[in-house]
């Protein structure tokens, strides 16, 4: 019996770089949160202290400005590629990288119906996320991508239904045909490969989301979900897997009728805690192997 | 020498109601956090712990959720106004209440062009605040009402300097001509009474906040809060005084020259903490008294 | 009538400060979170981008973190003091400055029964909290110390009434005899002057206040805060004034009837929101004039 | 080709527990997070709607709430193996069940050196945590226990170094032999079977964990984090692998020597953003299968 080193990664978390550029009158702006986490053969660091394997977290955190300036003109999944692919090539240690990019928006400021060419109010609370992995080189080379929003939050007042359920001797729930469904809702996407229309596709699917969310009629948030992921699917060839968690941000019909007051679905108490949460996975069943794809740095451990 | 009570209110805070209109096919959402503070003759309740003078917080709450039935068609400020005169008319030892709202806003989901019915997106980060004052009963009655906005997050990439300001031996910044400037606004408007066209005037102050944030030069963030004052009461006969609270959330030019990569004023880093605070009024020099209108319930003590 | 800048004032806000002691074997740490705002006469600042008038907020960083070396071997409350009086006494336009420091408590690790030379546990939730303000020099010097603490959560499971309170016709609550009381205290209690063993009244106060909460029955919230006013008042001479703002941290009994179980005040649902806000101010009549000691700067506008 | 529902889950999250036990007038408390999820055949739900498979989450509610009564007599993990045999037991389509609970400690008031019988004071920031799964039913039933802490912050003034490292182009990070360490450390350990003294080990662990970041000579946070790993083996046989997540919380040493001032390791910015961020697993080479011991709720996407 022995004591082993198991899996392991180390990186720099959280690196809020701003990007503007500048060449134009009109500016342009990303503002992202950049976190990197590389993987390998770093064993003599842990069991002896020996960091000669250990490129710095500090390290990694000037290439992710630098590679800002030097990588940023694409589109940020090509700049999310390009520092993975710079850590797995350049630090012989590395075998694998992993960086995770959060993409916060802005709408331009208009005056007198004229975007405004420098100035911009932050659109929120979604964010758009992306998390790249890639790993060995030359001939061995395997790189995944997954797209993302997170934060999306979204809320129908009718459309909705929640009954026929299974019951046991603990439910007190009433069944209903009607009433609001809220969430905030993560959802991610794995793509086949890395050569996407990266900035085309994610409009399309942040639409494709909130539209069926929409849309469709819903018998359980478990089945909003499944119609997302097959909705996306359909009309993205370069996407082979869907993963969702959606929180269940309960709305519940406030009883004004002690008070003499009719409440038929206008009144609601928006709850915090406890929430319900539905994760799902919807996915082609000829999807490439996902490897390391969803292998996270932040949600490595919560 | 005696020991005497001074100041003091209760409330019930953060009522999370959500009132959906559905009279039409047209759904209409409001999403509010209330909170309600009462002031008044409460010493017994202090001194003696007799609650024979407490409305409990819990009435208090069940107040708010039955009147965004009964006086929830109008404007928030309206059904704000409402309560806190019920609370001051109805309860004998009430002699002030203080009701204080944000409003979370809401676009509607767009499927194939137009509007959808009864689905939304939560818009965000920024919030629309309103802060109601009532105290006193029939000849003695003052209101008082603030509106506002918060989480209000501008940033512009160009037009902003500082320079030319007081040094001391601990002095090492150095000026500049040209930097990012961002903050995320707390803007609150004092109007001069409660006839107002309500949900016309805070979209045209939100936009005179983010159009002079946007289009004037500023040379330093005093500056451009003074300006934004200074717009809004000249356009607003409604309005008498506007306060300010603008963290300068600083966003650091990164030393990329070091690894021989040129940067002007391109890659960031957007900075936590510390930030600057800059807080200022504008108002009229010939504003009525502001009585108890900027007393607040949940910035009492922080 | 004109438009007239009123009450402003700017600072650097949430300076991350730790200080190690270890001139000795067994160091010292003190970790704080630092603000500090400049009041005085920066009109044209506002009115014209004139920063002649301004001390940067950047110099004001290097002011406090030089201070903690040069000026930080008392109590907190004298470096506050040290770093309000060197605004005012060296910045010609600053009329007065004000400082708000939160330290965080760390409990020393203890191997085999010893407490260790240089190692730590971070204790909390509970932030002691101290507010200085210093206004004028030479005979027109004027100087407040608040002493405060928050976030301190105390609960008690027994020895707390809710009854014979007013009712109206949205009074639904039932009276209770026993219940769970908690809430996550702020506390802040206003010095007579600046002389003071500071070091000593803090854990003093402290114990009076979680001591009050636990022995004193209690009839309401309200009656407790003012107890604890009382007792703070009744020990310590160097106190004049105490506020308390305590959020009700409602403990719902849970029906367990429904399902044949019976609970007697055991099993609870502790909810987020919306919770009771109590808030009261206990002092002295002859209390000398508060001056601007309650003249937040971070809740100067929430 | 064809699209396939892939891994989900749903349940409650975030149940808000508080259990009084009251028997004798020396209260104990039990302050929970209580999230549970169920794993199993639930595909008509998401690709029909057929909510006949599922037991609500609002069910999965009560039962935390009950069981809290009629479970809650033993430790945490006894409490929540329960309901997770509970819900794998009773509802037919339930395959697996995953229940996670953070437990917030409180420490008794002491008055004139006596803890009191019924009042606390909330200890922190640090969390022990619990993560129960439960798969299959009669002789397919197999059982996992993760305990845990989070948010255990801890401080060391010396005793660790970072030097010796990797370097590229992008290296500017000056070695050290002597800097401040700090951590928020999440650390979760894997129990071989079911059968343990839950309540000893815990402490006995979190004992383990403090004691080395302290008296360890640390060459970097990865060598100690396997140092903590390695000793938790080497006295609990009852554990098999331990995974820990640990911000590198990063305390830079002020520049004081442009003002004139030394400041040799004394005063330091403590940075939020970014962060190091270490995560390692240690483990015995002979660990039985993990199976769905590390599949998660809350983290399953982030």
């Amino acid at each position: 019996m022995g004591i082993v080193l198991g899996s392991n990664q180390y990186g720099k978390a959280e690196n809020r770089v701003v990007r503007i550029y500048r060449d134009e009158p009109r500016h342009e702006i990303r503002d992202l949160n950049v976190s990197t986490a590389l993987r390998g053969d770093f064993g003599v660091a842990h069991t002896e202290g020996d960091q000669s394997v250990v490129l710095p977290t500090d390290t990694q955190k000037q290439t992710v400005y630098a590679f800002a300036k030097t990588h940023g003109e694409g589109s940020v999944e090509e700049y999310g590629l390009a520092l993975a692919r710079h850590f797995v090539d350049n630090a012989e240690p590395v075998g694998g990288a992993r960086i995770e990019i959060e993409q916060y928006d802005w709408d331009r400021v208009v005056v007198d119906g004229v975007e405004h060419n420098h100035a911009w109010v932050r659109r929120g609370p979604e964010v758009r996320t992306v998390a790249v992995t890639v790993e060995g080189v030359g001939n061995d080379r395997r790189e995944w991508v997954i797209g993302g929003v997170k934060d999306l939050v979204v809320l129908k007042s009718s459309g909705s239904e929640f009954r026929g359920f299974l019951t046991d001797k603990f439910t007190v729930l009433e069944p209903t045909a009607d009433r609001v469904m809220a969430t905030s809702l993560v959802a991610q996407w794995r793509f086949a490969g890395t050569t996407v229309e990266w900035d085309a596709v994610y409009p399309s699917i942040r639409q494709i989301v909130v539209e069926t969310f929409a849309t469709h009629h819903s018998l359980a948030l478990q089945q909003t979900l499944y119609e997302i992921g097959k909705r996306i699917l359909a009309k993205h060839d370069e996407v082979v897997e869907v993963r969702m968690s959606a929180p269940n941000k309960h709305h519940f019909e406030y009883d004004l009728g002690r008070f003499g007051i009719s409440n038929a679905n206008e009144v609601f108490h928006a709850d915090d805690r406890p929430y319900g949460l539905i994760q799902a996975t919807v996915g082609r069943d000829d999807a490439p192997d996902a490897g390391s794809a969803w292998v996270p740095q932040r949600g490595w451990l919560v």
